[in-house]
């Protein structure tokens, strides 16, 4: 532990948006019970932002203000633990973690990008200098799922971890469920009510799920963030008819980061899938954030919350801070930076599983022949099969969920459904996640 | 930190029930794992059990046996950390647990009775000596939920926590609604296959339920453990037709143990409640257990798993290894003893919900405008009633969910119902909770 966190711990908060305007509000509503907690007081020695007169619904002007947020990290600055919220996996946000923990002071931040892409080297020069790294904040807002991972499961080999991961994402499917919508419509009301960013291609296009995914796979299996090997499929594309058959066989279509841990290697991929009704993130609803982890002592655990706003964000980025101020030890990424394995990836071609597929397809005979005919080929063994009366737009759905199977297996099949004449549109294929 | 733990961790195992084989088998299996996420070697320096002789499934003989467990505790044992898994709030539990804390050893526990009973007392002396005390083990089994309290939702006031905490007597309600049989066939068949003990009293009883209660109200709220406020009833008295009834009104019967925290004092207490079927809590089955918990920064989290069997438990005592060997410090009890507060009860008689009424009555007019004065009387306002064709045993039953009300009311209603003629046997009561 650091020497310059035996006494008071002195905070230089870095970004003022929502989650830093929260942190504030614990501090000051909080002060005198966090510190019985902690054993040490907190107090704020330090604000930054962008803009220092916008309003931000708590008053900062009794603290110091840092036109630069760098300089809160400065040796000399009288701050010996930075509170990050600017975002971004790279400009000030790397630059700040890097002034932070290479001159041994502390770094608790919320970005889940910073540290998909930069966790381990961030990692090994915390455990360099000793400076506490936290980033609790980072995946699934106030649930503590980093600590339980980290920490509360610790005697497991965690075989795989799943999780609703986006808030925004998980609002729009529920809307789209509930009221028939389509998904540009959701979007747009979702925007209008602040459920969405003005551009929500971070969230809706599964980038941010794919963030937490990597953090998520590191700490589970002690391999390095990779953003590399990690497919990702957002919800653009979920269409009202799928939703509706979903429903019809049993499920619930949810954005879902998984990561998994086999003998071939780790599997990590974020796509809608589609979720058994019985399973508990099916019953995950509007912005809330759920985790299912699988540990070979343990059983499955779940974990479920408010996975962003500014009271769970702040109330995660606090428990980091008494993190630090108790002296909680133990390597940052759950081993020491320099015995992160470097996963072997198994490209999801590969993955053992069974899917949801829907073709539309041209009414007239034969059809199911050239099919089933396709999958019988491709060993695309069916387990159940509907086939409807006249789509919308023409034609007629056939719906199939498969038995177990290798996902090449289905991707050669899907190739060839296309080429079809009689297939008149692009075939859908969800993955089925339990 | 005591300095005993700069070095290896030497584990001593006092008890060597089906807790701790599987406390040897993780530290077996995973030992490499471990001491990479500890960042020190963890062995176990000795065992102790009454029975030297018995099969537990892992083989012993290479440890270190003690007869007596204490002298595991001493000095000069070569063991800085006592795991202590022998249960009960006296006796052998408690000489151990002032044995090693006292000599400056670290504890870890599964014990609940032990920490609810002594839990200020033990604090108190590990923090005079510097000695790791840790217990999540104690509570809901393989889930971190004394990690989530004590360190993830630290920042938060913590309002209320509620939760099924007896896997036994979830498995008992479970299957008394899956099938319809009676508490005691259940219980009987439960005792067969080895989910519930030959003498099940802690379990149904709800005294299980009421340690576990009270250690979490100690962390959530930073008051002392408090079993004496803390009014206990069992799952015995739940009929078949509570449970019918429960289900026709959008509900499910389970065993909570509930803590809240209020303007007028901290009201614990554990009981049979109707669960809405929405709510989290309603769909935990079998022997699962799950804890709600409300901060007032976070919201609402809920955490889910197995509370018991070997693996889980033994997975939350290595959390707690683990956490000992990297030096996690912070108060034992979220806050230091000596600022832990005296609770101020809240009667539950003051209690103010919602309840579900049950009568079974004569079949005559005039009964219901007998009961339906009383309740205007003492002022307990209906939501809805409903009446039903004649019991098994004669009579009607009237079945009614109140609104808001205060329970004295209520019980008053009832101990005016008992008097009356018509009816014809002690009223059902049970609490609605959300």
């Amino acid at each position: 532990m650091n020497s310059d966190l035996s006494g008071k711990i002195i905070v230089g908060i870095a970004g003022l948006g929502t989650v830093g305007a929260g942190v504030v509000k614990i501090l000051e509503k909080h002060g005198a019970l966090i510190a019985a907690r902690s054993g040490r007081e907190i107090e704020i020695g330090g604000v930054s932002a962008r803009d220092r007169n916008r309003d931000r619904g708590v008053d900062l002007t009794s603290y110091r203000w840092f036109d630069n947020a760098v300089d809160m990290a400065a040796k000399n600055s009288g701050i010996n633990l930075i509170v990050e919220l600017i975002g971004g996996s790279d400009g000030p946000a790397l630059a700040l973690a890097r002034e932070a923990l290479g001159n041994g002071i502390g770094f608790v931040t919320a970005n889940k990008a910073l540290i998909a892409m930069h966790g381990k080297e961030l990692a090994a020069l915390a455990e360099k200098t000793g400076a506490p790294l936290r980033f609790e904040a980072a995946v699934a807002g106030g649930i503590p799922i980093i600590k339980a991972l980290r920490e509360g499961l610790v005697g497991n080999d965690v075989t795989a971890v799943r999780g609703i991961l986006n808030g925004t994402c998980n609002y729009i499917l529920t809307r789209m469920e509930r009221e028939g919508l389509a998904f540009d419509d959701v979007l747009a009301d979702a925007q209008r009510l602040g459920y969405a960013e003005a551009d929500p291609t971070f969230d809706i296009d599964g980038i941010d799920t794919a963030h937490k995914t990597a953090i998520l796979a590191s700490l589970a299996f002690g391999v390095e963030p990779d953003m590399e090997n990690l497919p990702t499929e957002g919800i653009r594309n979920i269409a009202p008819v799928d939703i509706e058959y979903a429903k019809e066989l049993g499920y619930r279509i949810k954005l879902l980061g998984v990561a998994q841990h086999t003998d071939e290697g780790v599997e990590t991929r974020v796509h809608p899938a589609m979720v058994p009704i019985s399973a508990p993130l099916a019953n995950v609803m509007n912005a809330t954030n759920a985790v299912v982890v699988d540990g070979d002592f343990v059983g499955q655990t779940v974990y479920e919350g408010a996975g962003a706003g500014q009271g769970p964000t702040a109330s995660a980025v606090m428990a980091d801070i008494v993190d630090v101020a108790r002296g909680q030890g133990g390597p940052r990424l759950g081993v020491p930076a320099d015995q992160l394995k470097t996963a072997v990836p198994v490209p999801v071609s590969k993955h053992k599983g069974t899917y949801y597929l829907r073709l539309r397809v041209e009414d007239r005979h034969g059809v199911m022949a050239d099919i089933t005919k396709i999958l019988a080929e491709e060993k695309v063994s069916i387990e159940s099969m509907l086939q409807r009366g006249r789509a919308s737009d023409g034609g007629v759905y056939i719906i199939m969920t498969t038995h177990m199977v290798v996902e090449a297996s289905v991707a050669a099949a899907l190739n060839r459904f296309t080429e079809l004449e009689c297939v008149l549109e692009t075939p859908a294929m969800l993955r089925i996640e339990a």
